[in-house]
Parts: C-alpha cells; sequence; structure tokens
C-alpha cells in the first residue's frame, strides 16, 4: 500500500497525472509514504522537495500539498529527497533514497545513478525491484526546516508596472520583476497582440 | 466551458486537487483555456507561469504540464501570467490579466490588485465576476520563450556527495548543492535518524 492505495492504484494514478509511470514517482509515492508513518500523528504538513524532477508529482498526487496553493516548495538542489514538516516549527522528517541501501537492487542502482544508458535500462524489471525494495532503499532522518524556507513573505499592496502595464508586488520596485531582468522572452516582432 | 469541462465541474476539480475554489486557479483556468484557443492547432505545449501562486495548479489540472515531469516551468517575476509554447522553437501565446481590463469588474478589480481586505472581500460576488468574465479581463500576446527557458541541461552523471553520502549531479561541483549552501535545515540535534 502507498498511502490509502493499492500499488497498482497508485500506478494508474501516476501515469494519470505525470504522462507515465515514470520510476521517480513511483519512489517517490513510497517515499511519502513512509515521511507519514513516521511522522508522530496525522496532520497536516508541508513539503519541501529537492529536486524538480519526479519528487513533485508524487507529493501532488499524495498529499493536500501542490505548487499552486504554497504548501509544496520546491528548491532544486539535486537530491532526492523530501521533507513533510509543522509549517509552525519546521520540524519533520526528511526521507532520501539512501546510495548506501541499493546494493541488492541493481536495477534500482543503475537507474538512480545513472549507470546504464537510458536506452539500455530493463524498464520491468526496474519496476519490479522498485514494487518489492518499497521503502527500503531509504533512509529518514528528524529534522528542522530552516526559517527562511518556512518565512512566507506577506503579499504586500500591488502596482501597476510602467513598462509593462500589468499587476505586480509593488515590494519589487519601479518596475516589476519581469521587466527589470527582462529574459524570459526573447525581443522581437513575434511579439505582437492577439484579438479574442 | 473551460477546455472540455464544465465550469461546474472545474471548479470540482479545482477544490479537489488545490483543497479550495480559489479564485486564482479559476481565473486560470480561463487563461489555460484561452491560451489553447489562441494556438494554431492542439498540439503538445509545454508551459511557463510568471507566478507559483494559483497557476501552476490551473495548468497541471488542465494540461499534460506538471512540475515533475518538467513540461511546465515557473519563474517568479510576481506576474500573473503564463505561457504555452512549443517546446523546439519557443514560439507560444502568452496570457496575463490585464488591469485595462478590470473596470467593469469591481469585484475582481479589488481581489487582483489587493484593494479589499481579505476578510472584506465578497466570496460569492467574486466567483460570479470570474464565471461572467471569463476571457475579458485578459490580453493574449505572441511570444517567443527565451532559449535560457528552453534549454533543459543534459543530467550528465552522478557522484556520490562526501559530506552527506548522497547521490548529486557531479556538475555541481565537489559536493552537493544542499552541502553548499546549507541553509534547506537548521542545524542541531534534531537532525538524528529513524529506523524503519
Amino acid at each position: 500500500m502507498i498511502r490509502s492505495y493499492t500499488y497498482e492504484k497508485f500506478v494508474e494514478m501516476v501515469k494519470k497525472f505525470h504522462g507515465y509511470a515514470a520510476p521517480g514517482v513511483i519512489i517517490g509515492g513510497f517515499m511519502v509514504d513512509l515521511a507519514y508513518r513516521s511522522l508522530s500523528e496525522e496532520g497536516l504538513f508541508d513539503a519541501l522537495c529537492e529536486t524538480p524532477k519526479c519528487l513533485p508529482d508524487a507529493v501532488q498526487i499524495l498529499t493536500p500539498c501542490t505548487i499552486g496553493n504554497g504548501w509544496l516548495t520546491v528548491v532544486n538542489v539535486g537530491r532526492f529527497a523530501l521533507t513533510l514538516y509543522d509549517k509552525r516549527t519546521g520540524e519533520g522528517v526528511r526521507v532520501f533514497v539512501d546510495p548506501q541501501r541499493l546494493e541488492n537492487w541493481p536495477e534500482i542502482k543503475a537507474w538512480f545513478l545513472k549507470l546504464t544508458p537510458k536506452g539500455e535500462q530493463d524498464e520491468k524489471r526496474l519496476q519490479e525491484e522498485i514494487e518489492k525494495a518499497q521503502g527500503s532503499i531509504m533512509s529518514i532522518r528528524r529534522v528542522k526546516v530552516a526559517r527562511r524556507i518556512l518565512k512566507k513573505s506577506p503579499r504586500g499592496g500591488f502596482a501597476i508596472c510602467p513598462r509593462c502595464g500589468e499587476a505586480y508586488p509593488a515590494a519589487d520596485g519601479p518596475v516589476c520583476l519581469g521587466c527589470a531582468d527582462d529574459s524570459l522572452y526573447e525581443p522581437g516582432p513575434h511579439e505582437v497582440g492577439v484579438e479574442h
């Protein structure tokens, strides 16, 4: 079981949301499950993912935390780790795939450490190992999330940017960050209005 | 209709995924719908959101793009805008809530520009205005997303961080970014392993 779902049901949910049964999201499901089991009681927890790859989708499928509601934070430090924590105190548990625990799982190890070129990976054996290994490839630590991550900045007032004419948080400065750091879009003639 | 869903059905999907019928996600739904209508044909597009607030959830509910599968990028420049674009060329359409189009919609204007304290907002009238206004509060531009956003860095090889013992992209340096910039967690005695 992954939370209240069978493995098969969870894989189906992953396909629907993520587009395909990505190994990283399925392992992520076991990580979320393990994190919940290690928390003292059921409650409302915020989530932190240390990579944008796959893991955030496991969190969004299995917890109330999403990017858009602000309960999930993604900070890309490239580690396959997630933390569920009390949003007031920052106290929680961090679950990560532990390289020392991969020795008995050659397919997972090869996939996780990118030892095999993608085309040569045996997908079926990889899925089988993931389903069998469950949480045994992970370690858990109690942690306290840093204040800077907990702190949700008050939104403050909005202003109209004199450059683009759009609304933006006034605290960002005299022009919006999109105009101050104008590199989201290439300049050019393609930037024309569309009637609707 | 919002894509292939009735307004009521979409609101239900928002409640399920986002936790409640947030005005920003519902407006975001109309923005995604308008973006698709403005694209030359149905196809596979990547998405860019210019704020992490609400909008990414509308994208994740209505498109195949999620944070975890890499087809949705969030760059927080504080503007309520989203872009759907061809991942090869970067060409696409950008939809944003246009302050100049809010004059006939006092509740949306007050909410969008934070003119009314949250407790004094008339939620029911706000929802009614959103449902009536649909795409009329938005403007659209053709844009070309900048190369630096399009470029997905090749993942390269993985290494084991000598400090934390976890796997990380070797290109990040001699230690992982989590250890190099060790401020995700407070140091202290709470950081202990948990048996499982």
